[in-house]
């Protein structure tokens, strides 16, 4: 049932900003995502025309709310953690819907509702049998999320605060998160980014570049994307380099685990055995919900990997990117062995 | 992917009647169904503060097409049956979410969504650890559903008409079901109805009896909404009086099965072995749509249960009412063995 919220003026953990979407997820075959020009297992920004036509063609769906930075802060909500979220949804059905959603899980979420222009983001999400997700993403009232949103006063009040690299597909999302990143480090506090996806990084290199070496200092980034983001054609070429631009890198490989560095300690840590794969739709999401949860705790980096495999290994196993199981029950034996 | 259109103008298997609701889903555990006051495993109607009130308490969420005629709808048509749908959306984002899925999946839906007042209706679904479903439902737009959006020429196409006893619960509805059943006999056909729950048995059982013994062919039942129409204490008893009055009953016990009965032929048929049930949500309907297809196909009854069986076997293995596997895969064999 419904938690409680987790921002009534206090410390927070962690604030998430993000594009707030809701997802309309349907089973597809590899042959129905190609046909639609679609790349597999990556994000591909649509027009409202686009994703009209998409959905027309699409199977039957399930709706549940999403975005990258929101199923992070749900999966923080669930952990225990203090934590509240900015994005902006229209005052519209889905708005209510991912509005409810968030709250519900026991985070903050003010961030006013655009009452005019767009409608709430949605996000068409193609499962394969792989359990491989490929998204189509239309923006909608996203468009909306500027510098006015970002309430300094609260991002003053987070420890961490998380950014995913989905919003530097627009101007006034760019202007709000380095705002966001300016409060945070003018509060003495951290800036955790996410890279999100190999394409995004693709279309923003040179900036994204700029921005890990000069504002972040957390950074979560799998294979595809860190490769990308460096150009080098091996994942250690991109290991030796990330380490002299962030504090603390948290980098996901799938099935073959994470490794976590900062500085010259590095920490290979492996993924957790699932039973069945059902759908990779938030992976990446929920590793960084259990890695920032422990270093609010002030765990080790090697425990912050292992509560990001368990959450990642959680969010795998069903339908869906938001936790299902007890988020905190799952990372209690790690925690307790780390002595926290 | 999308199916094709189930009424393009030439002879139907099934039409269904229902009430339009997109379904919101949500764990809870027991003491949160009693605390709200719910009774477990039924249907209670609730007025729009009260599902406000309700949706604000309730867990984060997931939002799919819902309706008990929908959910059979779309096995019938999963199933490769020719079948159609009428039902009452507001042309509002939860109305096209119903609208896209049962056409997704192959039914035709052309009800003119309503342009005024309520919005699309919807059902909180709280979904027990024993994976039972205790349902409370605002009707919303369904209010707009009477007798002028039964299309006559439709009924007429459609060798079985199928009616959810939920739209017993409304005037408008209950006159626009008489006018299909009408319609229906009319052209020489059948009329199918599902008595829905137990309570809805209740609130109306005197005028379910008139219907049952004067308008219905085949009726579908489980074991609390047989006992309750008849007011007999045992499931024998209750089999000894339908067999009078319907040319065809299919009655669900859930995991004891389901009995199939015509004058003096009984069919006792197993439930299907499943190997965790999930969310029982939609195991009625399901089985209504195996049993119906099985009668379009010209099955005998044994037949029949059988596919309805397997259909409801499906549909308690996964979250959500409607079909996910391939039903027409795992129909072919029962079909098979029946020559068909």
């Amino acid at each position: 049932m419904a938690g409680t919220g987790g921002a009534s003026g206090g410390a927070l953990d962690v604030l998430c900003i993000g594009n707030a979407i809701v997802d309309v997820r349907a089973h597809a075959s590899d042959a129905d995502v190609t046909r639609l020009g679609l790349a597999k297992g990556t994000m591909t920004l649509i027009d409202a025309p686009t994703a009209e036509k998409l959905y027309s063609a699409m199977g039957s769906a399930v709706e549940a709310s999403g975005g990258s930075a929101g199923n992070t802060a749900a999966g923080l909500a669930a952990l225990g953690a203090r934590t509240a979220y900015i994005g902006k949804v229209r005052n519209d059905e889905l708005g209510r819907i991912f509005t409810h959603d968030i709250r519900a899980i026991g985070c903050a979420f003010d961030s006013p509702p655009a009452t005019a222009g767009a409608g709430t983001a949605r996000c068409l999400i193609y499962v394969t049998p792989d359990a491989q997700r490929t998204m189509a993403t239309y923006l909608g009232a996203c468009a909306e999320l500027g510098p006015d949103d970002v309430d300094t006063a609260l991002v003053a009040r987070a420890g961490i605060i998380y950014l995913e690299g989905y919003l530097w597909d627009r101007d006034a999302a760019k202007a709000a998160f380095l705002a966001a990143a300016k409060a945070s480090h003018a509060a003495g506090h951290r800036v955790a980014l996410s890279l999100s996806d190999p394409f995004c990084v693709d279309r923003h290199r040179n900036s994204f570049r700029d921005l890990v070496a000069g504002h972040v200092d957390i950074l979560f980034a799998n294979e595809a994307e860190i490769l990308s983001l460096y150009q080098v054609g091996s994942f250690d070429d991109a290991l030796q380099r990330v380490c002299k631009d962030c504090q603390i890198a948290a980098l996901t490989r799938s099935e073959k685990g994470s490794v976590a560095v900062s500085g010259d300690e590095v920490h290979i840590v492996d993924a957790v055995n699932v039973a069945k794969v059902v759908d990779t739709t938030g992976a990446g999401d929920l590793y960084a919900s259990g890695f920032l949860y422990g270093l609010a705790r002030g765990a080790g980096l090697a425990i912050c990997g292992r509560l990001g495999a368990i959450c990642a290994g959680e969010a795998i196993g069903h339908m869906g990117p938001r936790p299902e199981a007890d988020l905190k029950a799952l990372a209690k034996p790690a925690l307790a062995a780390a002595g926290l």
